[in-house]
C-alpha cells in the first residue's frame, strides 16, 4: 500500500461513518418503545417509580449486594458517597482517571491526594498509597479501570492498618468479578456509571452499591429518596434521582449485559490476535479480575518500536473515521483546576505521565463487528509498516 | 349532602383515579416516539447533542436572553451558578421554598441567611432583606413562586446599594413576564426547572439564563459543556449535562407552552369564580407579574372562617383522590439540617410559619379539566358547609 492510500493524505476514509469509540449500546426500538409506552400510560416519570424499583431489585440480585441506590449520574453518586461516609480532609486517589472522580471530592469540600499508578495494571499502587498516608487523610478512593480492578486486598489492608476508609469509583467495572466476587462488594461502597460509553447505557445514570445498612440509610436520605428508609440527619441533600426513562434503559441494558459482554470478549481476543503481529502496540489486559466486561480496548504506543507517536496515530485513525481517543489526557494532576490548586503533585507521578502520553483507546462494544476489528488492525499494521514515510510527509 | 357522602367516611371517592396535583404534562405518544426515533437513528444520547443545541437556541429566543445553559436539573444549575458567580460566605434567601434552593448553597460551601416573606405575595420581603445584610453576605437569592415573581426592582436596589449580587431560583416561573419582560432576564442569572411538576416537563431538567458573557463562559466550563465556549479556570466542574431525551421532551413542552399556559389560566379563573363563594379559602394570585403561567394553584386556609384546618382538609381531599398538598412544609428554617445547623432562624420567620401552616396546593395543569375544577370546588364547598359535623366525626 502506498501512503496516499491513507485518508490522512486525502484518500477516502476506511469507514464511511465514524465508528463509535465506546459502548453506546441501546436496546432495539421495539423494546424501547414498549417500555416508554408503559411510562406514558402511567404518567409517572421520576421519583422512585415502578421501573426504578424493579431496577433496584434486579441490580441487588445481579451484584449480590444488600443495597443499591440508583442515581442520575456517577459524579453525583460519588459526591453523595463522600458526604454519607463522613469523609473529612484528604482522600488518596489516582490522577489517571476521569475528572469527575476528583471533582466529587472538591464538591464535598475534600482535597484529593494524587497517587501514582502501577504501570503494569494502570491502577493505583498500594505501596505508594501507604507512603502518602499522613495527617488529614480519611480515605482511599480506588478507581477501577477498563473492565479491570484495583488490588482490593492490598488497599483494604493499608486502610485497615491506618484506620481509614476505602471506596471505589467503579464506573468502568459493571459486571466484572474479582476472585469470583462481583465488583460492587468491595470497600465500604462502590459507584457505577450508566453513561452511554459504558456497558449499561441509560444515557446518563449510575448506582451506588454497599453492604452497609447505616451508609445506605444516609444515601437514601441524601438522594433524596422517597425511598424505603427513614430520613437521617444529614448535612446535604442532592437532586440525584433517576428518572423512569433512565431506569427503563438500564433495565434493558441489564437484560442484554451477558450478550454484550460476550461480544466484547470476542472482539478483545480478536484485537489480541492481530495486535500480537504489530510491534510497538501493547494491548492492556483487564487487571485484577477473574471476569471482565472488556468494555474498554486500550493500547500503549511505544513510539520507538511502532515508528510514530500516539498523537499522530490518533490523527491518522480519525481521518479513517476510527474514533480513537487518548484517555486520560492530561492526568488530573496536570489539569485545571488541580495543576493550580495542588501544584505539589505535578512532578510526582511519573507512571501516570507515561500512561497519559502513550495510551490510546480503540473502538469496542456492541456496535463494532469482527470485520471492523480486522480493518482497524489492518490500518494499524500499515501505519507501522509505513511509519517513516508517514512521519516525513506529515512533517511537511 | 350527608357527611357519609365523603370518602373520608367510607363513601366512594369522587374521582376514580388520583388527580395529579402538578402539571405532569407530556406531549402525545406519536410526537414523542418520532423524537425518540431520531435519537435512536443518530445513536447520540447526551453531551450537547443536536436536539440539545436546538433547545438552546429556541430557549434563547423564547427568553430573549443572550445565554441559556441547559442542565440535568435545577439543583445542579443553582450549585453551578453559586460557584460561577464567585459567591462566598452567606446568601440571603427565603425559607419558604423547596429544599434544593438552600441545598445548592450548602454544596457550594455557602451558608443561607433565611429571610421572611411578604405574606401578601409569598415572596421574599426586600425590607427584611435590607435588615439582614451584614458581614459575609455576598448575594441575595430570590425565589419566584407559583407563576409569580419577586419584587425585582426593590431587590436590585438593595443589592446595588450594598455591593452584593442578586440571582433567582425561577423554577416555577417559566414563561412568566414582569413589566412585559420575560423572567430569565433579571438579576445576574436565573435558574429554571423542567421537573415534571412544572409547565415544561423533561422528567428532570432545567436551564440557567444570563445576559452576562463572562458568567456564561464559566457555566459552560463547569457543566462540563463540550459547548461553544473556551474553558475557563474554574474550581469545580459538575456532570450536569442534559441528555437528548430530556432535550426532546423540553422541546415538545416548549411547543405546547402557550396552549398549556392558556389552559392553566382558564382553570385559574374557574377556581377563582368558585372559591369566591367559599368563606375561608383565599386564592393566591400570582404576584408581581404581568403574565403568569398559572402553574400552581395555591390557597390559604383560614381555619376560623372555613371551619376546619388545612391538614384535615387535605386528608378529606386525598380521600376523594384529589392530590392536595401542603407546600412548603415545614419551612426550611425548621427542616433538617437547617433547624440544627442554623438554630438562630427558627423563631424569626413568623410569616413563613403562617404560610407553611395554612397553604394548600390544588390540582392544576394540562391533565385537569374544567369539570374537574367544578367537582373539586363542589367538594370544598360541601366541606365548608359540613365542617362542624366533619370535625366532630373525625375526632371520634
Amino acid at each position: 500500500m502506498k501512503i496516499t492510500g491513507f485518508a490522512l493524505f486525502g484518500a477516502k476514509p476506511a469507514f464511511e461513518q465514524p465508528l463509535p469509540f465506546g459502548q453506546i449500546y441501546f436496546a432495539s426500538w421495539d423494546r424501547y418503545t414498549a417500555a416508554m409506552r408503559g411510562i406514558f400510560d402511567r404518567q409517572y416519570y421520576n421519583n422512585n417509580g415502578p421501573l426504578h424499583q424493579q431496577l433496584d431489585e434486579k441490580l441487588r440480585n445481579f451484584f449480590g449486594v444488600k443495597h443499591v441506590i440508583c442515581v442520575h449520574n456517577a459524579t453525583l453518586g460519588l459526591m453523595m458517597l463522600a458526604d454519607a461516609m463522613g469523609l473529612s480532609g484528604k482522600v488518596i486517589m489516582p490522577a489517571f482517571t476521569f475528572a469527575a472522580s476528583a471533582q466529587s471530592l472538591t464538591w464535598a469540600g475534600l482535597e484529593p491526594v494524587f497517587c501514582d499508578v502501577d504501570p503494569a495494571t494502570h491502577h493505583i499502587d498500594p505501596d505508594r498509597v501507604k507512603a502518602l498516608i499522613g495527617d488529614g487523610v480519611s480515605a482511599i478512593m480506588g478507581v477501577n479501570l477498563w473492565g479491570g480492578a484495583c488490588d482490593q486486598s492490598a488497599l483494604a489492608a493499608v486502610a485497615k492498618a491506618n484506620g481509614i476508609q476505602v471506596y471505589f469509583d467503579s464506573a468502568h467495572a459493571f459486571g466484572c468479578e474479582a476472585g469470583g466476587v462481583k465488583i460492587g462488594n468491595f470497600g465500604r461502597a462502590e459507584v457505577f456509571s450508566f453513561h452511554s460509553e459504558n456497558i449499561i447505557n441509560a444515557a446518563e445514570g449510575g448506582c451506588i452499591c454497599t453492604n452497609d445498612d447505616e451508609l445506605a440509610a444516609s444515601l437514601w436520605s441524601i438522594r433524596p429518596s422517597y425511598g424505603p428508609d427513614i430520613p437521617v440527619n444529614i448535612l446535604r441533600v442532592a437532586n440525584a434521582r433517576m428518572s423512569e426513562a433512565q431506569a427503563a434503559a438500564a433495565l434493558m441494558g441489564l437484560e442484554d449485559f451477558q450478550a454484550n459482554r460476550a461480544n466484547n470478549e470476542k472482539l478483545f481476543h480478536l484485537y489480541e490476535k492481530f495486535l500480537r503481529e504489530i510491534p510497538g502496540l501493547h494491548l492492556m489486559r483487564p487487571a485484577g479480575v477473574s471476569l471482565s466486561n472488556y468494555q474498554h480496548l486500550v493500547c500503549m504506543v511505544d513510539e520507538a518500536e511502532f515508528g510514530m507517536g500516539r498523537d499522530l496515530l490518533i490523527k491518522l485513525l480519525r481521518a479513517e473515521n476510527i474514533s480513537a481517543k487518548r484517555l486520560f489526557y492530561p492526568g488530573l494532576h496536570r489539569s485545571i483546576p488541580y495543576v493550580n490548586a495542588l501544584p505539589q503533585y505535578v512532578e510526582t507521578l511519573p507512571y501516570t505521565d507515561r500512561l497519559c502520553a502513550r495510551s490510546v483507546q480503540l473502538p469496542m462494544g456492541a456496535l463494532i463487528s469482527a470485520p471492523d476489528v480486522g480493518r482497524i488492525c489492518g490500518i494499524l499494521l500499515m501505519a507501522h509498516q509505513n511509519a517513516g514515510e508517514i512521519l516525513a510527509r506529515h512533517a511537511k
